[in-house]
Parts: structure tokens; C-alpha cells; sequence
């Protein structure tokens, strides 16, 4: 599957949240900048990417509540009506996620809280965007208050965006913990001989957990009423 | 009072209903197009007007279920950290007001609708940032499918933005016809004698019928719950 992320930092090299996440993007996925100064050509390119992707992320910093205007110019010149009128029926089915960075606390975006909004809610023209383009709208990636970040919580979220970008959708707790074993034993060679050996012990003791787990769920009682 | 309407349109030449509204903008309200290709000289401009204003209306097609992106980074270069820093105090009290057009139907922006979205919500970035700002945010003024539109409704939408941008609380019957009339009495001179004498007829009759509704809303039953 292809999957592209555009991301519409006006200033990349100099956010260390966007170079964190650019870093956190596995070697299979595109992540094209978007450059405030863009031309037709990159509009071009842009389609045609936009084009062979299945999947496609738009990430950006949250600047008053929207994303930067360049981004936002981008999108709709990106997708202009003659762009439409050529290639609308190969658009259908893909699927857009967004990955954003705020600098107040997540508490901030909620009814009742300061910002007295959901980022959802903020999100909506988005939402709304690929419900006209028969595109599914994913569950948003967002990245707050970088900068507090213990490096604890920097390698959770380092884990967290890649197990986003790769499973869009959650997934249970073995379907996540399965893949961070695969990860982990897939990433073997980057680790040293010694902490090589506390991973294996690691993914093994996990591993025979999950068997464990599986059975469990199929026992838990069910309820089908929300 | 100072007000000022920022109009996002890209091509606000070549655009029939924004150069409507821009024919319908009173003359003691500045009507300020925001180019494509402003420069730091219009930034500036644009902050002093803002400083100056008690009300400010961003006037935009919505593209993508947005503003414009050059209206949107137009809005965030306006709002820049400086400019805030500095003048922070100055800004607090006054009201913002959007004045939008569609090319769909009205019916399309609901719950439920092809959109499946309110207006309301995708504005929610602009009643963020008036909350942020400690500015009021005032209800909307939407034209849609302008081009579908009878001579007719295009007269009773000319009146009713004038009547937006003067007042943007919508009043009661009696309050936005006495507007009307006081509107019509002193426009006289626009019209044609003939039709002057017809206005003339008209608005005593609705004067002396407005009494009779003042007093009729008086004896009329209240009720406090909601």
C-alpha cells in the first residue's frame, strides 16, 4: 500500500516537534514537504502522488485553530477542478488521516475547556472534505506541547506515530501488542549485543502473554448494547 | 462606530456576487480586498485598521469548506506574536463577522444534509479565535447560489446585508422595519419622482401600522421558559 504524508511545516527545518515526527516516519512511507513558496510544478507532482496513493496523512502545526495558509492554499489548488474533472473516479476509496501539533494542553480542545472546542470539531472541513471525495476520514495523530516532553514520553509518542502511520486504526491491545513484537524483532541489528539479549527475553515473555490474552478475550463475556 | 470588512476573494474582479456585496457595503464602512500577493506593507495596514475597528467582517467563498488560503495566511501573518504582544490590550471588545458565499443549497449544510455539517461548525476556528481574542463572534451572513437567484431575491438580499453589516444583531420585526423605513426616507432621492411619491405612501402606512404592533407585542403573552 502507498502511503504519502504532506507536511505543511512553514518553517521545517527549525520545529524539532516536525523533525521528530519526519524522523518517526518509516523508510516506506513519502513524506514531501510542502514549501510556502511552492510552484505549478510541485502542484503537478503533488497530484500525481496524491494520485498513487492509497493512504495519504496532511500534517501540520494548528495556527489560530486552522492549518498555515500555504497549506491550506496547497489543498485547494491541489485539487482544482480540472484535476477533479480528469482523475475524480481514481480518488474514490482513499483514506486521509491528519497529524497535528499544539502547543497547549490536549484538556484545552473540549466543551467546557478553553478553547471550549474538540479538535474534531476544528477538523470538520477536513471531515467533510473526504466524505464529498469518498475518502475515509481517519482518526487524527496529535502531537501536544512537544516541548514538556519527558524522553520517556518522546519514545511512546516516537513508537505511537509509527504504529499510527503504518495501522491507521487502533487495533486491539494483541493486535498492537503483536505488532511491536514484529517491530522489535524486525529491528534486532539496531540494538547492542547486550540490550539485544533483554529484547529477545522481552518479545519471548510477551509472545507466550498474548496466547494467554487471546484465550481470555474469547472467555470474556460479550455485551452487544452501547 | 468603525467598521471594516477584509474581502479573501482571489479574483474579486471577475466574481458577480462578491462584487454585489461589495456594491451593497455602506459607504462609512472601508471595504478592504485582500490580494493574493499582499506584502508586508498590507500586513501592516491591515493591523493598523484592525486597531482602528470595533467590528471587523472577513468576507470569503468558501473553497474546500474554507476560506481562501491566502485568507487564511493573511489572517495568521495579521494575528502574528508581535502584533499581539504589543497591541494585546487594544484588541480586546470588538466583534467579528463572517460574510460567506456557497455555490450549494443552504439545505446541504446540516446534520443529516449532503454535507452533513453545519456552517456553524466549520466556522468553529473563527468563534475559537474570537473567544482566544475576547471578541464577540456574530452569526453569519450566508449567500448562497447567487447565481440561482431571482431579480427579486437578489433586491431582498442587497437590503438584508446592508442591514447585516449596520446591524448585525437581527432585532426584532418592529426594530429592523423601522430600520427599513428610516433606510427608505433617507434614500428618497434615489428614486424616481413618480416612485418617490409610491415610498412616500408606503412608509406611512408601515409607520402607522408599526405602532399598532408595538402595542400589540405589549399585550401579548411571555413566556420564561425555554
Amino acid at each position: 500500500m502507498t502511503v504519502s504524508i504532506f507536511c505543511g511545516h512553514p518553517d521545517l527545518e527549525n520545529s524539532s516537534s516536525h523533525q521528530f515526527l519526519r524522523a518517526a516516519c518509516p523508510e516506506e512511507i513519502k513524506f514531501i514537504p510542502v514549501p510556502t513558496n511552492y510552484n505549478d510544478e510541485f502542484i503537478q507532482e503533488s497530484q500525481e502522488t496524491l494520485l498513487e496513493s492509497e493512504r495519504i496523512y496532511l500534517q501540520f502545526p494548528l495556527y489560530w485553530y486552522q492549518a498555515p495558509g500555504h497549506m491550506v492554499q496547497w489543498l485547494q489548488d491541489l485539487l482544482s477542478d480540472d484535476f477533479l474533472d480528469q482523475n475524480g473516479k481514481h480518488l474514490v476509496g482513499k483514506s486521509l488521516g491528519l497529524i497535528v501539533t499544539v502547543g497547549s494542553p490536549l484538556s484545552y480542545y473540549q466543551a467546557g475547556g478553553k478553547n471550549n472546542v474538540s479538535l474534531s470539531t476544528l477538523f470538520s472541513p477536513y471531515q467533510t472534505l473526504c466524505q464529498t471525495l469518498k475518502w475515509e476520514f481517519l482518526p487524527a495523530f496529535i502531537l501536544s506541547q512537544y516541548h514538556y516532553l519527558s524522553e520517556a514520553d518522546r519514545a511512546q509518542k516516537y513508537v505511537a506515530v509509527q504504529y499510527y502511520l503504518l495501522n491507521p486504526k487502533r487495533g486491539s491491545f494483541s493486535q498492537r501488542s503483536r505488532w511491536l513484537i514484529e517491530h522489535l524483532s524486525k529491528r534486532q541489528e539496531d540494538f547492542s549485543p547486550g540490550l539485544r539479549g533483554q529484547v529477545d527475553l522481552l518479545v519471548d515473555a510477551w509472545e507466550g502473554r498474548l496466547d494467554e490474552l487471546d484465550m481470555l478475550e474469547v472467555e470474556l463475556p460479550k455485551t452487544t448494547r452501547h
